[in-house]
């Protein structure tokens, strides 16, 4: 890690625990030589990559500030209380409608995970899906093994270490987008009737994958900022024989935060302690905002406890279908449900990305795409505030491009999103991230989006909001 | 149809009877032209097209001959008596040895499902391939509809009537792979423990999704030429609650029949007095030597029966993964299963599939196949005639690429395959294609390759048959 990083790490960690305010003027040139013992070029470098990541900004002859837009961040969003029972998934109908409408047909897609796939640094990526029909081996035609392609298992692996994990080319399968990896890795876990552990809210389409392979779940209290709560986590294991904890812990989706490590171990601790596997989604972790990204759970798993999934769908480009699996001691289980659920991933893809990331492209463009959503973030919090009602609670995303907003709770999100949909607006209501009917006052919205579009769309929910009433009695 | 078709099809199918004999010298030209009233030119090109798919040879001043190699096929393989009981599937090991060769490593793979993809006919499917990387829309990176590109679906929809198919592109989802299909379909209809009928015996692959899916199978005895046995299928229906019978009535894997069309009626007769579904594998009709190609069991079915599955994989190339189903009744589930199973289906590949059917290429490539993989057929029985002992039985493929070897009952496949190997050729044991080991003597081969390497393959086979003994006691 260069220097500059660990002192723009310092000081965005101090911005963050409030020891710098928004707004405030952050320490001289000089004085960041002094107290880190570092040059003056060392100082600047910290201050360019803090500014390019959006936590400061210059003003001439002055120095550096706390970037205004942290302080009209609005209220968190509140920690929903336990169910008390496992219960079963609903809302596929719901869950329908947000993936029936296509870019195609005009409608600004804030509802669905899809990160920008215009920017000039996926090029690389396109010319590489466009050599595969050249390439006169033919190797886009033939059947793939059923782990995936060597070469692509090779460059995850490398990239893997950035998250702490030493995992072997040989203990990855590539799978049809991370959502074939969720679905094998609970059905190789999980039989109908099991219970699993989820956050809540939760990403509704691992929900259905749930339901799908006929478990029940249970409903864990998740902080906005901390993650999954370990208190009650342990209380439900006391209780119930849950098979499964299911996290996102790093840029959740949909509350965005990033679990502190120590939060992690507690929670890999309490699933050794109760012999419960952990399945962990890593799909946003690379656009963790911060660099060195976050450590994962499974960096930290000494057992093979903790089975991994990824993709490259959120940093990429989700057409290309390429997720994988680190199923740690259920390889052979989950090598197994790969080769009756699809036989093998398409063979095109897996060459085109693992060129892109051999070649040195992936990096860069993650680079490029962590700093125009943090920057995405800031001004659109900053239009939200504008935009909309007072009294509504913000989650604070640490990586990705995902924002949570909760209304006052006889909100109706549904409706909204009916009303919205007329204006070709399309959000996701809070309804289908929980079975239990707690963030039916919610939504999430991506703000992966040009700046222009999103600012056209949350002036336009803003005008909605103004002269619609959508509360309920 | 064009009238010489016509002639051509009662020409082969008098062959096939028996009617004319292997090595007889057929009607000549006048003849035809008297007994069909119609041209000569009309006469000629009937025999052109016998001649070209591998029915007849011409020789010189004499007129047509059918062709001689009718002559040297061997007995057919035995039927297997039924199983008494539903019983679990094994294997899984064999399957992955048999998946884990790949076409690098100099191994001539006469063992797997995989269709010559070094036809000049396949040129304008890479260009397609390559084009959507240049697409400016950049459909290839975007997710696509749970169902499939609509694009795509239409085209299928439109093929699917040369078996006899009215299915609308809406009724239809795209997979990844036949695999996908297959095992979506299963899980949708049969839950962990129901029983499935099968053909004896049975393409492994979906033997072992039906084992990743927790049911049970019932192996029915199958017939070489007529298909599964409609009489044992009716003593087990009426003894078992069987929920699903799962066939392949087109181009038969592994024992190349197409199951006349009296008996497919018959089936699906059965199927509704004892009111069980049908799961049809088409993934070789459209390999039929005989054109028209054959109608399925699904162009049959009034009341939403049978589950329709199909693929690109063994008439294009099995690296993109792009299947499809008609799921019948079963549409909502099915859809719901491919969304909580892999998302959406890989767009790149959907992109060129649906480039190259649309503009014309598939039709023409598939006929071209279809006369190579017939015109391999006859050359490959000859040369097994000539290199293997006397005493073995084998299938008359009547579509695909895919023969079956009966060994006398003492013969060792699995010792076969492994001396095989060390010489770098791969078959494909017997003892994968049932859970009984009732093809333990038997052995599936691949004659789609280039005729000097299946010349080899067989010559090598030959030898190894000659120096060593794979006879038990």
């Amino acid at each position: 890690m260069p220097q500059y990083v660990n002192i723009a790490n310092v000081i965005s960690d101090r911005i963050q625990k409030g020891f710098y305010r928004s707004g405030e003027k952050l320490p001289s040139m000089r004085e960041i030589c002094t107290s880190f013992n570092v040059s003056l070029g060392t100082a600047q470098n910290a201050y360019h990559f803090l500014e390019e990541n959006g936590w400061v900004i210059p003003i001439e002859r002055t120095g550096y500030f706390v970037r205004q837009s942290q302080l009209v961040k609005k209220h968190l969003p509140n920690v929903q209380p336990v169910v008390q029972e496992p219960i079963d998934i609903k809302n596929w109908h719901s869950i329908l409608e947000l993936a029936a409408s296509s870019p195609s047909d005009g409608v600004l897609q804030l509802g669905r995970g899809m990160p920008d796939i215009d920017s000039p640094s996926l090029k690389p990526l396109l010319k590489a899906l466009s050599q595969t029909g050249k390439n006169t081996d033919k190797r886009a035609l033939y059947y793939d093994d059923i782990s995936g392609m060597k070469k692509l298992r090779e460059q995850i692996a490398r990239m893997l270490i950035d998250s702490g994990c030493d995992i072997a080319a040989a203990e990855l399968i590539i799978t049809s987008g991370c959502q074939e990896a969720l679905s094998i890795a609970i059905r190789t876990v999980c039989e109908p009737g099991d219970i699993v552990a989820i956050e809540s809210p939760a990403f509704h389409g691992a929900m259905q994958i749930l339901q799908a392979s006929g478990v029940r779940v249970l409903e864990v209290p998740t902080d906005p900022i901390t993650g999954i709560s370990i208190e009650s986590l342990e209380m439900i294991l006391e209780q119930w024989p849950v098979k499964l904890i299911q996290v996102t812990p790093n840029c959740n989706n949909p509350l965005g935060f990033i679990m502190p490590e120590e939060r992690k171990k507690e929670l890999l601790n309490l699933a050794k302690k109760y012999n419960v596997m952990i399945l962990e989604d890593d799909i946003y972790g690379d656009l963790s905002y911060r660099y060195p990204r976050p450590l994962t759970i499974k960096s930290m798993d000494m057992d093979g406890r903790v089975l991994l999934c990824g993709s490259f769908s959120k940093t990429i480009a989700p057409g290309l279908r390429i997720g994988w699996i680190a199923p740690a001691r259920f390889f052979d289980r989950v090598l197994y449900m790969k080769y009756t659920g699809t036989g093998s991933t398409t063979s095109a893809a897996q060459i085109a990305v693992a060129g892109f990331i051999e070649d040195g492209h992936y990096l860069p463009h993650l680079r490029k795409m962590r700093t125009i959503y943090h920057r995405n973030l800031q001004q659109t919090v900053e239009w939200i505030g504008e935009a909309f009602p007072t009294g509504i609670r913000m989650s604070q995303p640490q990586g990705g491009y995902i924002l949570w907003i909760e209304f006052p709770k006889n909100f109706n999100a549904d409706a909204f999103n009916k009303h919205l949909l007329k204006r070709k607006i399309q959000i996701a209501s809070g309804s289908i991230f929980s079975s239990s009917e707690r963030y039916n006052h919610c939504i999430r919205i991506n703000f992966g989006h040009k700046l222009a579009l999103l600012k056209k769309g949350i002036q336009i929910m803003g005008e909605l909001l103004k002269s619609e009433s959508f509360y309920g009695s």
